[in-house]
């Protein structure tokens, strides 16, 4: 294979990184602290400068391990073989282009591509299937924003385990790490000083489609965390009439128990920050108009198409959407009648914020054990073999949902490798047992004070109903047979066997359908 | 044109009808009815000769109007021209393969064909334009069940004006009627005496996909309006503690009040009936696994792809899928806690039958206020005009939700066309503004008694979000700035200008980006 660069390295690098924005730079900075040569391309020449000067800022020029390089074919050159090259591009078509022009520009069949990016799982799946004669596809999801990529994500690789056994180094390299001993993220941020031990965030998945699936569920669950959260700074706001600052200390001293996790740690730092213009309290200023960028509504939907009640992550979905009709909203306050209910005392405040703490863990672990059920009934359906413990264990550290509370994930599906949901784990089931009445406090609480907690009570009804053997889900089969003759079945004869009663003369015998 | 069949009919048939399944029969009968000749084929010679036997049965050889015919060109040789032919076939690939052969057979541009099916609403858009050149596809979606075809359904039509302008008198005629004077539907189920005055249940919608795409859309309120009515009765069973009959008798009361629906009322037929085999109430007898087959699943899906809060319909949704986990609800009973609280007591049973009977209420409003949203984005996104007055009021009869509610909400939108959401109508405000006190109450109740209401607790949430002028996305999109750089906006400035706080060093001035 020619190189068309006359001055650009040949054969030395040990990875290519295709696209230089925010992550793609952060992740090729990362392989080179961790002793990596990284061959870095970006259509935009201006990148490509820019990660060439902070590298050199940050390590002095000796030492870089970051080689510029300005065309596909002079990326290739410069790489070992077989070579590996990470694409940090955006999801969708542009993925399917660079594949195409990396086979113009010579890729062998022996080469991996890795897509980093936020690809939609089943678009993974029929990529492999496209370029199975081109290249390894290979793909690994990664959660922790541009700081995780920085100094160690949350990685969740997936695709052939030949291309597995080649790349995994480098990925366990760069990924966030664990302390075993305490289930605690190792924390750095000082470039050239990467973490190398404790355990790394990033397992092998399962075949292609199921580490950006399994991506996907994270970020649903990360959606009805934030919500929840949410909730609860809502019900101090308004029933307990709390200011933000007042809002943050409970945050941080909840952040010492079993809510300890990165969100509890921002949520404080955000509601404590003044807004550097108006030096009022910063979140009084900000739009309260959700954004989103399409994973949690991709969670919701594939729980909705895989049958399996992931109701809290869509209910969290539904409370952005609501956000955005913000003009509607403020018309509808004036119109609209609340309770007549005065907030709560100062001397009940206390045992509320207790309850709520309860409320917000217990509500907390029923979504998660949606997004585990959810991942179940996906593997169930595409033939993935999924290892809950791992993936449980790969988003300690480095994802946006890291938590000390995944270890006690981990352990659940430790103990029972089949077990159904995480509800019933004793661990989990107890935790429930203890809490439950606080929550139904809370529940009772804000459905009184008419503060909106689609997300708790979600949860809440998702646990009474999940813990409930006869649901009247037997009147609305009864329904439908009534009006559609969809038919019903017994609960005293096989489930397969249906029955519909002629509503007209129903002392007639029942019909064997 | 040639037709094949010797002693078959030539050019007298109004109309022809492709399916004579139940639906089918059914909708050829009740059009014969009204006076059409209906020329009638399925590729099943038995289902021919069902419908003739059943016709001379009804109405007597000498006036049959039910041509029988034995292929799709004696078919079309059969109807005037230009022909209308109306399918009953299953949806999906059976509609395209039936319009291809009816090219082969020798139908005209001119022609009109009507998908009766449950067709996902894109995939109507899809073939008109498919077969634009071929003959002029039209659907109409039915509700109403196997009595409403043969009776009097409800008919959301949609497709070219020029193909309503001939089918719209056949379409009006065989729909159910609703008396002006009382809102009710004007019932009927004798053969050959059809209803003939009244408001017909059928308007035109609008473009090709509005009609499926409204009828979607009512059969996801019909999944909220179910397992609403299923969480009251599971309320009164197991708070309560009540018998199925004495539920019954609630509900009928109810059916005499704002509640007064077709659904409430076979509530109370389902729970009046007795198993014929064991003589236990047929309720407890039935299995309480939900099925479904799609329509209200599509409605959710739909809900969360345009970004409008449906979440009563989704909660619904997943209640079915949840109910599906018979084993695994049988299991988790014995090992998941529920509160330790005694059943309300007798005394007070009256009292919490009357908020329950105003929570189903003000629930009902704000399911059927997320429907009606729905396809108001639905028709932005798509550029449709609907006529949201006309839709409740083709909804007042001949469908699984007909009620005199619906009347209620056509008034709505007749005072106001622009209505952005049916709550802030002034009747539902005042509905809601009167009873809300017992809807709070009721679902406080089912928190603290731990009896799952997923719906009527996401309704509340969706009532005190939509009534909410800050909502807590404001704390939302500080965590997305901090861990994510997503940008937020200010309240004190232009929606669309974007900032970024540089939250490792907070004290800089915010970016503008």
């Amino acid at each position: 294979m020619q190189n068309s660069g006359g001055s650009e390295p040949k054969n030395s690098c040990d990875i290519g990184v295709i696209g230089l924005g925010v992550m793609g730079k952060n992740l090729a900075l990362n392989l080179a602290d961790h002793g990596y040569q990284v061959a870095c391309f970006d259509l935009d020449a201006k990148r490509i400068d820019a990660i060439v000067a902070q590298d050199k800022k940050e390590n002095g020029a000796e030492s870089s391990r970051i080689v510029p390089v300005h065309t596909l074919k002079a990326l290739r050159s410069a790489l070992v073989s077989p070579a590996v090259i990470l694409l940090s591009i955006p999801a969708g078509k542009p993925v399917d282009q660079v594949c195409e022009q990396l086979i113009e520009a010579g890729i062998n069949t022996d080469d991996v591509i890795i897509d980093t990016g936020n690809s939609l799982w089943s678009d993974s799946v029929a990529r492999e299937q496209r370029f199975a004669d081109n290249f390894l596809f290979f793909t690994t999801a990664v959660s922790g924003g541009e700081v995780g990529a920085r100094f160690g994500p949350s990685l969740m690789p997936s695709g052939s385990e030949q291309a597995w056994e080649r790349v995994g180094p480098m990925l366990k390299a760069i990924a966030a790490k664990v302390d075993p001993d305490t289930g605690k993220p190792i924390e750095t941020t000082t470039p050239g000083q990467p973490v190398k031990d404790g355990e790394p965030c990033a397992a092998y998945i399962g075949p292609n489609g199921a580490g950006h699936y399994v991506k996907m569920v994270h970020n649903g669950i990360e959606y009805a965390d934030m919500q929840l959260i949410c909730e609860a700074y809502q019900i101090m706001r308004v029933a307990l009439a709390m200011s933000p600052s007042e809002i943050a200390a409970v945050f941080r001293r909840w952040n010492q128990g079993a809510l300890d996790s990165y969100l509890i740690e921002i949520s404080a730092e955000v509601l404590d920050q003044t807004d550097p213009e108006t030096q009022a309290p910063l979140v009084d200023v900000i739009l309260d108009k959700a954004g989103m960028k399409g994973t949690g509504l991709w969670t919701a939907v594939s729980a909705l198409q895989t049958g399996s009640p992931a109701q809290t992550i869509a209910q969290a979905v539904f409370a952005r959407s609501l956000s955005a009709l913000k003009d509607e909203r403020v018309e509808a306050e004036k119109v609209l009648a609340g309770p007549a209910v005065e907030t709560v005392s100062e001397t009940q405040r206390e045992t509320v914020i207790k309850q709520l703490e309860h409320a917000l863990y217990c509500s907390k672990i029923c979504a998660y054990a949606q997004g585990f059920q959810l991942m179940k009934a996906a593997a169930a359906e595409q033939g993935w073999t999924l290892h809950f413990a791992e993936i449980a264990k790969i988003w300690r550290a480095g994802c946006i949902i890291r938590a000390v509370f995944l270890q006690s994930i981990s352990n659940a599906f430790d103990r029972d490798i089949e077990l159904p949901n995480l509800l019933v784990d004793p661990f989990f089931a107890e935790q429930i047992a203890t809490h439950q009445q606080d929550w139904r406090a809370t529940v009772a609480l804000s459905a009184v004070q008419g503060v909106a907690c689609p997300a708790m009570m979600s949860a809440l009804s998702y646990y009474d109903s999940y813990r409930t053997a006869v649901l009247p889900a037997n009147l609305l089969q009864g329904q439908r047979d009534f009006f559609g003759a969809h038919t019903f079945s017994r609960t005293d004869k096989p489930a397969g066997e249906k029955y519909h009663i002629e509503w007209s003369d129903p002392s007639r015998p029942l019909q064997l359908i």
